[in-house]
């Protein structure tokens, strides 16, 4: 990780700027100007649709949830080893626009370029590029074009093309196309992948181009998945609409493009709306899909192009007005923390039957897969600014728990479920399961992620509707995968899985794991007693539709009262694992620099894990997200030693590591670990952002200023702060939401205030002190 | 594991007999009756050719060490996966040979069959079926076909093939063919490999077809490797050699064929003599590989059929002088025994460039692999009784050093040799690491034969030359592999490997694996002192050689001080490993019992390894190989608790629990072990004789027996006996070969009598009793 980079753009902290187009950043610029709505993804790549290879640039357009299967082969397979592969599919590019002025093809690497911008507004959703080209043949035009995937039409894009002739008058041609014959990169986006998506996936079942509109509709080869897509295009001169056009169209095989001439005076400005729709037969039967995206084109034609941006602004301003984090004295940091917290909203899905996935929709890195990132990074930040986009990732990983349970009886539990590390649509999509199916800590990470929305959303009727399923199925696994172990006392042990940790591969009693799978037990306690006392019906309904019964819950009891930690008596702190401290340990002298960050792709597996060192935040991970069960000193402890022996390989580690040390004291080291996380994509610290966003850390650098520097946790149902400042800061401020009230906090360098924004109670401690507001604009001020 | 199975075969000491021909036992029969020399093998197919399908049988012909490459795929590579398969290639068909008996063709599927035997001749080493054949027709012949693998010329196999017509004269006409259209069968012989080879691997490159002789040349599409193969042909009549035949032949793209007539009387016996000859670029330059064939086709007409009979007879009478072991009492017993040593001396590789597949080379299982089962297995029996063909299987393991250090390398150690745990041709062929790489214990297991083979025989020549190198490269893994752990009093600790035991995987501190490493150092630092002291310009060389310096050995000496062994108080015993006794305990009722043997087919390997059992010998197979290091009422505790977990779900087990067993004066549990092992493959208790022998269990019921109930070890430069025999027998005796001195061992129901066969000293000790015999005849007698 290269945290001294300079910084890529302008500091602006609402402003993402690329000052001109340099085809060696084209990749990564890609992934940085990608739009999403959470179901739709676009990479940002430009419409004039320049050559690019695989080492510059992916286009890349693709819908949350649609994926392409291939048969995996292994070299010796194992028994459950997932047998057919599930990666985010490349669709049709219905971007590519041309623009012919009077003759001449508009293009960058043609004529000459000025006044060149392309602008990120992430205050208001939209992408915008703007320039004045001038022809080879000596002609200036304006050109402007904005894009954005509305978050209003869940199935819509929109680009919205402004054209204005400065020094001539004459023809315009828009040519619109859409380009079918698309491919996955696959090998460059996940080099140790050693199966498809190779070629072209979807075979075409309908295109045509009739008038202002062209219509697509193919089929996935190996996961017989139907997606269709489509545009329609409006024109206006100088804010009039243009009627009676007259529409060409060209069909080949894989291309279809229609093309549109109108007349431009100097000086007079020429907008092509060009609405793009996509869907597929996950959200309807196939049959439906032409009539639904006709009907999705029309409807977004009758909003209109401005409409949509209005739209976007709105939608974005309510989702600022809650989620966003002011910084006072920092502007890089607050460019940073909008950045990361742009992408985020944007990449999660919000249908009920979407997750997100660690690249979100910006790229093809990881496959397009959801992991635990959901779920540990991301939730949480949702869950206090977006309560019901957490919900639908919840009702997602409820819509999976049938595949779930049969994931736990292929790893031969009867009862319960087990839910995947990797996967798009609910079924185990990890090759590898030392470092896949072994995370068993996915179930606890899911039932910690709904408690959570529990406590703080304070949501009884989610508990009784599907969150209590989802507790008492995850807790099931936990109660049969360990033992009451004879040589520790009786204690319950947990043996071979893999924890967070990515370099201490299928190890005994991962401390995280234990963790959090004992309060995993607890919570799923705490269901069944609420729905015992409160919702019996709920709870006999429960029992019928999972077999479950309440006896069960003695072995659960037992468990909690009696799982076993790792503990080093001498340092007095919590081990990774049982074998941990008995590894090698690790000289970095030895590993040359150019392999350090890369150690799985320079080293054997085994080597790395018989090694003492840490990728990421694993034992921390859990007291943080635990703290209430330690004391500060034992977190103090715990923190040396594992500083000491992480490597933090992982994105998703310093965050961590942040919050913890602010939790100790450490306001120092936190904010060190806070800025290696605040830019880390913006200014590509790993050089790898060309694959797509790191979700995970951006959602972690919120966590590391709300649940790091103001302390934020909400345990045993009581919310509590801890505020500090970085002396970095002047001042910094940002807003939660509490069983429907919305708190603004304001952190100074003497006092912390707290005020109620909307809503008419909140009830909150200070280290001892409890805390009542009462109405809209009561406030609280702690000195600091 | 089936044991309760009747006697496949007519119990004979020493023939296997086939007494009528049946499709469905063909398959396994092809392996009972698979003949080999260590270089060619082939399996018990007939000349005729009959058709089968996969599931019904295997045309199986095979040359030590030649092997087809296929590109691996897995669904996640990992730094260090092997990128090539190694697969023992099947080879062109010579075998099949067609007699037409004036008019109609021999075919036991059609006329009838009478007098049927097919019988392996074990003491002779030869192959016999004999039958009369009466044609549809009425034509009465009398048919015996002698088949030999030739122990005397390495690369020649001859069928020797008389037809005698009983109640017509006629002509008599005999067709042979070269099938070279051959496929491995992939995966039938081993169904979780998820690459080939498939389909026809060699392409031909010269094919002739030349009076009495055929040849061919071909070149494997993946590796590149050449063979070569060829048959000529000679006819007799009554003895007397026919002249001047005449010669027919046709040859096709894939295949070519030469046949010959002559009249025959009445009573009257024709005898065909085919030579058959396999060599490969292996073992010479390209171009030199037709003259090669020419020539031993020649000499081995030469020598003519009857003195490859001869000469087969007279090796194997010298090969049963040294090596049978004689049972009075249980003559079931005495064939499985004399079964299983017929199928290891067959099956040894005896060039110095080629090992033992576990398999032999009687079937396509495990791709032809060499594992550790032939230092652990196999070389214990050699070493006693063939040690010139013991060295020449160390011999290969020493060929292969420069491999081996390259894979050190790759898994992070900058000195020293790893040796892999599947190979042909010295490289790792391991596709799955967990079972495959992580078993380091292979070091050791091929150091620990190593040393035995010095013991036993003394060779002080050979440790100079080439066993020194070993033991210091093998160590010097073992020394970098672990370290020091301040959590276990400083001791060593070597985590993350997998022991012998593959339900058990990727474990830290196995108890086989961390005894093993040290005795590996122990005879390092021997081997340094004895140089050091004996041939310090062989000390030189070495150091220079692989830059070693003597320095090393304070290291090793630390670590053989301070080698940690995991220990249960409570029981006093040793778990396999660290985390074995915190495993969830194993409940056999909820398997259902078609799954139980097979449970890497049926269960996730998570499901396997979390579980407190083991599949076969690992910790006490260590107490075995160094009982001298343990107390006898220490192996019993360790036995009693191990023989409750270990499922004996590999073919390695039993034989070893039988020894122990003997140690500790639990006879009729030897007994029962030994029984479960001694007719395991004759019988057929693992149901997949098919796919080859279990080589490694067939060595271990010598062992069984001599190092069993005989009590025989060589440890610490002392031959120690400790003669017991079971109730079920009068009398056994053995002989091994000490120092060049042969000593028989009988052992009676009163006493255990020792004497010098060939040789003029041994010395020896039982109990505390050190006894010196000092000519040849001089005997000694104990009571027992």
């Amino acid at each position: 990780m290269d945290t001294d980079k300079r910084p890529i753009y302008p500091i602006q902290v609402w402003d993402i700027t690329e000052t001109e187009f340099d085809i060696k950043n084209n990749y990564r610029n890609e992934t940085t100007f990608a739009l999403s709505n959470g179901y739709i993804g676009t990479r940002g790549t430009f419409e004039e649709a320049y050559d690019f290879d695989i080492d510059t640039g992916l286009e890349g357009n693709f819908v949350n949830g649609f994926y392409e299967s291939e048969k995996i082969r292994y070299g010796e397979a194992n028994f459950g080893s997932p047998l057919l592969s599930q990666s985010l599919l490349n669709l049709p590019n219905l971007k590519e626009t041309h623009v012919i002025l009077a003759d001449e093809k508009f293009d960058m690497m043609d004529g000459t370029v000025e006044e060149y911008e392309r602008v990120l507004h992430m205050k208001e959703g939209i992408l915008e590029r703007k320039l004045i080209w001038t022809s080879p043949k000596g002609k200036k035009t304006r050109i402007q074009i904005l894009r954005l995937v509305s978050f209003a039409r869940k199935n819509i894009m929109l680009i919205s093309y402004r054209v204005t002739p400065l020094n001539y008058s004459g023809e315009i041609q828009f040519v619109s196309k859409m380009q079918t014959d698309v491919e996955n990169h696959t090998r460059k986006t996940n080099p140790i992948v050693d199966y498809g998506p190779f070629g072209r996936r979807l075979d075409p079942d309908k295109m045509w181009a009739k008038n202002n509109k062209m219509y697509y509709e193919g089929t996935t080869k190996g996961s017989q998945l139907t997606m269709a897509c489509g545009s329609s295009h409006v024109l206006w001169k100088n804010n009039d609409l243009i009627k009676e056009l007259s529409w060409q169209k060209d069909i080949e095989e894989m291309m279809a493009e229609i093309s549109v001439s109108v007349e431009c005076e100097q000086g007079t400005t020429v907008k092509l709306d060009k609405f793009i729709c996509y869907s597929t037969a996950l959200d309807m039967g196939k049959n439906e899909l032409e009539t639904f995206v006709n009907k999705e084109l029309e409807a977004a034609e009758t909003d209109g192009g401005l409409y949509l941006e209005k739209y976007q602004k709105e939608y974005m301003e309510s989702f600022w007005k809650i989620a966003d984090v002011e910084i006072k004295g920092n502007e890089a940091v607050q460019q940073g923390i909008h950045f990361n917290l742009y992408h985020i909203i944007q990449a999660a899905g919000r249908d009920g039957h979407t997750g997100m996935g660690a690249k979100g929709l910006s790229g093809e890195g990881y496959e397009g897969h959801y992991f635990w990132d959901t779920e540990m990074y991301v939730l949480p930040v949702l869950i206090y600014t977006e309560p019901e986009v957490a919900k639908k990732l919840l009702d997602y990983r409820y819509g999976t728990l049938d595949q779930a349970r049969e994931r736990a009886r292929i790893l031969g539990h009867m009862k319960g479920a087990l839910y995947p590390w990797r996967t798009i649509n609910g079924a185990e999509a990890s090759t590898y399961y030392p470092l896949g199916t072994a995370q068993y800590h996915i179930n606890a990470d899911i039932a910690y992620a709904l408690s959570l929305y529990l406590q703080v959303s304070g949501d009884v009727e989610y508990l009784k509707e599907k969150g209590a399923e989802i507790l008492i199925e995850t807790a099931r696994v936990w109660a049969d995968v360990g033992s009451f172990a004879e040589c520790k006392d009786g204690r319950y042990c947990i043996c071979d899985v893999t924890g967070p940790d990515e370099y201490n591969v299928l190890v005994d009693n991962n401390f995280y794991t234990n963790l959090m799978a004992r309060e995993n037990l607890r919570d799923a306690v705490g269901a069944v007693s609420y729905l015992n006392e409160n919702a019996p019906e709920v709870l006999s309904r429960l029992e019928e539709k999972v077999d479950f019964s309440i006896e069960e819950i003695e072995m659960w009891n037992q468990i909690i009262e009696k799982m076993y930690f790792p503990y080093d008596e001498k340092r007095q702190i919590y081990p990774m694992d049982d074998g941990f401290m008995m590894r090698k340990p690790w000289d970095e002298s030895k590993i040359p620099p150019e392999k350090r960050a890369w150690l799985y792709e320079n080293y054997h597996p085994l080597f790395i894990m018989r090694h003492r060192m840490s990728k990421q935040a694993d034992a921390i991970l859990g007291m943080y997200l635990h703290s209430n069960l330690f004391t500060e000193e034992e977190i103090r402890r715990n923190y040396d030693f594992y500083q000491e022996v992480t490597l933090h390989h992982s994105s998703l580690s310093t965050c961590i590591f942040g919050i913890v040390a602010c939790d100790i004291g450490y306001l120092d080291e936190a904010y060190k670990y806070f800025s290696q996380s605040a830019r880390m994509d913006l200014d590509d610290y790993h050089n790898n952002f060309y694959a797509g966003i790191h979700a995970a850390n951006m959602a972690g650098t919120w966590q590391a200023i709300v649940n790091g520097f103001a302390g934020v946790r909400c345990q045993d149902s009581k919310l509590r702060f801890k505020p500090v400042i970085p002396k970095e800061w002047e001042e910094y401020r940002f807003r939660i939401k509490r069983k429907g009230t919305l708190l603004e906090v304001t952190v100074s360098k003497q006092e912390a205030r707290f005020k109620i924004i909307e809503g008419d109670r909140i009830n909150f401690w200070i280290g001892e002190k409890n805390i009542t507001l009462k109405c809209e604009g009561d406030q609280y001020v702690e000195k600091i």
